[in-house]
């Protein structure tokens, strides 16, 4: 960690000017299930968003790169349990939403951001909505309550609210970056069924934004695959509302390495927790390759721990590295198969370390097998797959979780 | 069928002069589990393999494709158990294999085909399959039991055999080919832990026939699909022994064709056994994708089966078609959303035909969900998802099967 940075409670409430609210408006048939959310910045803020890069997208897309053109936006509107997807009025009831924003919270329509997840291909009724706005509006909150309220009602199947936020300095200035994030199923790098909404404080011109998010993408919620299906709907998006009174980011330098360091913690903390948060997983798996271009490592790392069968083996503590080489052989990239290591391990605390070298020079090495079912039954259930291929400096690293019952079971049968 | 096709029974031992064996010489610990088979012909045979397009291949591979460098092959051997895959002595232990075929069949070494399926990374030892050989060479037989025995021995998670035969006509001439195959999981496309063997007794060059079956493999194993994981090892191979005595296939031309028919017809149908058979699977899926150029619909096909979260809803017979919506978008393919029509189908002969339509122009049609379950859990156990994209007479049809409890169950501990 280069830039000094401190965690801080309140997710996207954390920076200064921003509020939040979550209520349940009827989309969803659970009264207990908070299903509308809203996050509204106090001023007009540098905006930015990344995409789905499914050709099937949902209709909040479309209007959100439309709102988003000119590089802002003050509010952020998202319902769960409907995608808005697949719908001949989709377009129509997304706008329809961003309308209610300017009538309920008096931002104009264009400066909205609006998403949507849950099931595909149902129409999305408006009137809920219209019905929920007054609530969701008054519920407005920069309290810890207000970001909850939020991360709650953005969750289908997601187990655990996916929340942090940071405190950083740039040129003196203290300023804050915070976020929240759902995803639990259809998630598969290059954005799938994952929505993150960040907020942050920081001054920053809409282009340094972009840039910055865009790089930030790459290593942070595009190296997270839960079951290999890339959504309709993923969305990251973020509202710098230049609060914080730092000077203003315009260019590359210190402070712009400062604001991409913190946003990193972000993103990989929200990445890490919708892995770990995988549907039906017990376990989070991380895939780190060493000794060649990143480029190549971030794709092999994806595809290991994409592979159904090093999950399956995973979630049965089954140390069969095999799979492992196998999933590395079809990930696209040209490697020598006979200079690949492959460890497992996990860790309880930094200086208590448990781990297992099951593979060598590309073939097995004669480890011990106790030590192996330890490795991948430990209690942190978070298991590192270490894999090394060469000397080179490059290195990336995936996140996944390991295949159960449990998620065959929530998907057999989603809809009802 | 444009060419008279009869099905025949016994498989790889259906063409004239061609034997098999299968025996258990403790590859497996399970004694009732055959490991070894051998399948031989009478003759040297214009032989042709495809491979696995993994890059970290098994040493079978390397061996096989070496000894298959001039076109010609007499025998084949084939262990299961253990894929002889990253093993430091692989080659040498393939190389040993081979030698045993000539020590005790008298083929000579490079006129040996030799195949491995089973753990990928532990040694593979010699001592059993040396033990095993005359008893192999002993009950090489052209009866059906000689066929079934090899077809069970090249069994891992499979359930059932999967053999084909068919007799047909070349140029007044009777001919005919046959084939096993196995594979039940790591399954993908690009040929996987799949190996499938055929055999005919067409007479036909060795570039012929290498042709014949890179063109077959595209739409046959290739559209197959259980877990998306491309083995190290998988080869398809074909021994055409010119026994049946027809004019000598060395061009395109009637006969080239007549012989690629029914050469479709076994693949085809070893092909769909090999999805029905998926691991943990209790339904066929197939999907086929109507209107627009074969390769694309040979990706959507193949993306759709490939699916997760399809895969998951065909097992709790959820009609949730914008899973299908969204995998097609991922595939790769650029095509208009809202030209897609998506229906369910099953059927207990041609004319009991039971369907449902449930997305038009890319929205949702509003479709009897009591008939959609119905088609979901038919007693057919096997599913068609028939897309239409566009009005092009272009198709193609890709195989899979529903992901299941069991699935993860088999492949949380294989290796015990």
């Amino acid at each position: 960690m280069k830039y000094p940075t401190t965690p801080i409670p309140g997710g996207v409430c954390a920076p200064k000017g921003f509020t939040a609210s979550g209520v349940h408006c009827g989309i969803r048939k659970n009264k207990q299930k908070l299903d509308l959310c809203l996050i509204k910045s106090e001023v007009r803020a540098a905006s930015a968003a990344v995409y789905t890069q499914n050709i099937v997208q949902g209709a909040p897309i479309a209007v959100t790169k439309a709102n988003l053109a000119d590089g802002y936006a003050q509010a952020l509107i998202c319902n769960s349990g409907n995608a808005n997807t697949c719908n001949a009025d989709g377009v129509e009831i997304a706008q329809a939403m961003c309308a209610l924003v300017e009538q309920h919270a008096g931002i104009p329509v264009a400066d909205v951001i609006i998403a949507s997840t849950g099931v595909i291909g149902q129409p999305l009724p408006i009137a809920p909505i219209a019905e929920g706005m007054p609530a969701l509006v008054s519920g407005l909150s920069g309290e810890i309550s207000g970001n909850d309220n939020a991360a709650a009602a953005i969750m289908t199947t997601d187990l655990r609210e996916k929340i942090r936020a940071f405190s950083f300095d740039i040129g003196g200035v203290e300023c804050r970056i915070g976020g929240i994030a759902k995803g639990s199923g259809m998630i598969n790098p290059n954005m799938a069924t994952m929505l993150a909404f960040i907020t942050t404080d920081v001054a920053i011109t809409p282009e340094m934004l972009q840039l910055a998010i865009s790089r930030d993408t790459e290593i942070s919620f595009n190296m997270v695959c839960v079951d290999g299906d890339t959504s309709t709907n993923d969305m990251m998006s973020i509202m710098a509302n230049g609060m914080a009174g730092n000077k203003l980011i315009d260019s590359e330098g210190d402070d712009f390495n400062a604001f991409c360091q913190a946003l990193g913690m972000v993103t990989n903390y929200l990445a890490r927790e919708i892995a770990r948060d995988g549907e039906g997983a017990t376990k989070l798996i991380t895939c780190s390759v060493h000794g060649i271009p990143a480029v190549d490592a971030r794709k092999i790392a994806k595809s290991v721990v994409s592979s159904s069968l090093v999950k399956s083996a995973m979630f049965g503590a089954d140390a069969n590295w095999g799979r492992i080489l196998c999933a590395m052989g079809y990930s696209g990239v040209t490697f020598d198969p006979s200079k690949v290591s492959v460890k497992f391990s996990a860790a309880s605390s930094p200086d208590d370390i448990c781990e297992v070298t099951v593979c060598e020079n590309g073939a097995s090495v004669d480890f011990d097998e106790d030590l192996a079912k330890k490795v991948l039954t430990h209690e942190s259930n978070e298991i590192a797959i270490i894999i090394k291929i060469g000397e080179g400096s490059g290195h990336a690293t995936a996140w996944g979780c390991d295949l159960t019952y449990d998620y065959v079971k929530i998907n057999g049968d989603y809809r009802t």
